[in-house]
């Protein structure tokens, strides 16, 4: 047996979760990269404002946010000596899993939250210790998926990319799908830092508009890593990738049905169709949390649909009235789409690739 | 013989080019939608700086600046008794076609004034006269050529698209191929003018970073004519495309190979390649000035690549400080890519109607 290949040092990655002792804190991600501001999340009221306002984004990072909101909310409840815990809690549960239709990842850190609601006996201490013991499990497991979905994904990637003789391997990435997204090194984020600890990587950043993902936050957390990033804005991302320079495609996912289509931030779709009219890989990483097997295919997957207002005004911390369009005239701002299950040539997930045909090779993976 | 269908009234569309005697001004484009600014035009220097900086664009529009840039400047020189016109009138035409590289009409357009500037006997009132009038004779070229293309265009898109029974038809564009590129009613704009005066029209604008030319100026100028049009982000346009509510996709062109490579600002490759995986028909309108049958193929186009500070700054006119990435991230900005002559299904201009294979459609018009 050999040591298995260095992964990325997480130590220095951003981590958007903070905890002081039993208070828990968010990186607001509006504000970035202007400035690093926390926002405290003393109630599931609190979380959920946050996750609906994208302060908190990210599929598996709105899971981890999501159930932190819960136990919070447990433990003020409590505090305050409410009659009914538990139907409390059961509304509050619904309300965040409501916020946001489309990563699954949120249903599923509810669901998980909701279960020791059930589980628990009828001790109000013992309720609020379970649930903060659950939260940090989620959050911890989500750690730790980020780190095998990394090593899992470039060990993929260097298989399938050919030496390149000094040159970076160029990457190129849609939204941000990395630690700002997850409680870890992130998923398409986690393979490309994995990917650089082994071989010099470039990572060509879409800026992803409207919410500005990759320009904010992607490209604010990889130099800050020290990585080489470029911003590209998306209609350029066809003319990379037909140019030859680009040696793969790695994106994260909100929600993968059983099929293998793949619902992630709108863009996804037109860089997938570019790399399969141009031969070059498109990976998709994301925990299994992401996976719907209740989704035959995408077309079953709920796509969020947001005010057309977020698409004209420029700034999404608010400060600035940047407007480009003319007063009046409207905008459509679907916040994701669905890359067919045929575009993808791997879904890296913590317990292993899957492969083209991706129903088999997903069902292979959940039962593993 | 029945009278033609009708086109779009061209009295109410806005014109990028005012004339007063003979001064001459540009609408500065870098400003709208905030406020409708003028910049004279008093010599080829001031009609250089407005293509370069881009408060003049639009490939046909940049032709017609840099024709009267030539204009005005023959004017000036004889009135300071410049001892040389001849020869600084062809360094002024150099320093024209250099601005941007892309737009063939540019080159187009400056060669024609040349040939004036080598035709005309030794009087230097005799040649400014003949530049003036060449000057606006490529105007109204340019003015008569987006109406006959709205006519052909509109005919082509009546017999490919089947009634849609009191709905609109949804016609999506990127970048602004309007007035505000033209001399006239634009070209793809004046397609879709020209099919909104005999059957309902909804237009889908792609917003189109970096330089917003889809929500500043398209929304603009297709709202001030009263049509409906919505604003969509880029990133939206495969989604857009893969929903079936998109009946047909217009773009115009900067350049065109012989053998139909269109090249177009940078994003209309991906909206050609969604339309392709979904059957939509893809439509490109120029006119012929915008064939460079020199080109064999979009291998031969010079793609124009401007500042990334250009992208990373999100304020056209400057007065905005907002940038969204970190300071120090770079970014690339491709003005232009290529969409592949396979992936077009019609090529409309002044002449009539390409249909593949372009090659021999496009030489077809080119002789006829």
């Amino acid at each position: 047996m050999t040591a298995p290949p260095p992964t990325a040092p997480i130590s220095t990655v951003v981590r958007p979760v903070a905890h002081d002792g039993d208070a828990v804190r968010f990186l607001d991600q509006r504000r970035l990269p202007r400035e690093e501001a926390w926002l405290p999340c003393a109630s599931a009221a609190d979380a959920e404002e946050a996750i609906r306002t994208l302060a908190v984004r990210g599929a598996p990072l709105i899971g981890v946010a999501a159930a932190w909101g819960i136990a919070v909310e447990a433990r003020r409840l409590a505090g305050d000596g409410a009659p009914d815990l538990r139907a409390a809690l059961r509304g509050a549960a619904g309300r965040l899993t409501a916020a946001r239709p489309t990563a699954v990842n949120l249903a599923n850190a509810v669901a998980r939250m909701l279960a020791v609601v059930e589980r628990e006996g009828d001790g109000a201490d013992a309720l609020v210790r379970a649930l903060r013991v659950e939260a940090g499990r989620i959050e911890e497991e989500d750690r730790e998926a980020c780190a095998a979905i990394g090593r899992h994904g470039a060990d993929w990637l260097e298989r399938r990319l050919p030496p390149v003789g000094g040159r970076p391997d160029r990457l190129l990435t849609h939204c941000n799908a990395g630690a700002l997204a997850t409680a870890g090194i992130g998923t398409a984020l986690g393979v490309i830092r994995s990917l650089a600890a082994r071989r010099p990587v470039a990572v060509l950043a879409d800026e992803t508009r409207p919410f500005w993902q990759g320009a904010r936050l992607t490209a604010w957390e990889l130099d800050r890593d020290g990585l080489d990033v470029t911003l590209l804005p998306d209609v350029a991302a066809a003319a990379a990738i037909a140019s030859g320079e680009v040696a793969a495609v790695v994106v994260g996912a909100d929600r993968i049905a059983a099929n293998g289509d793949v619902a992630n931030k709108v863009g996804t779709y037109g860089v997938a169709l570019a790399c399969r009219a141009h031969g070059v890989p498109f990976v998709v990483a994301a925990p299994t949390t992401t996976l719907d097997p209740a989704c035959a295919t995408g077309a079953g997957i709920p796509i969020e649909w947001r005010d057309g207002e977020e698409v004209l005004l420029l700034d999404p911390s608010g400060e600035s009235p940047l407007r480009v369009a003319p007063e009046g005239v409207k905008a459509l701002y679907p916040a994701f789409d669905v890359t067919p299950s045929a575009l993808v040539d791997a879904i890296v997930t913590e317990r292993g690739v899957s492969e083209p045909p991706h129903a088999t090779g997903l069902a292979r993976l959940l039962r593993g």
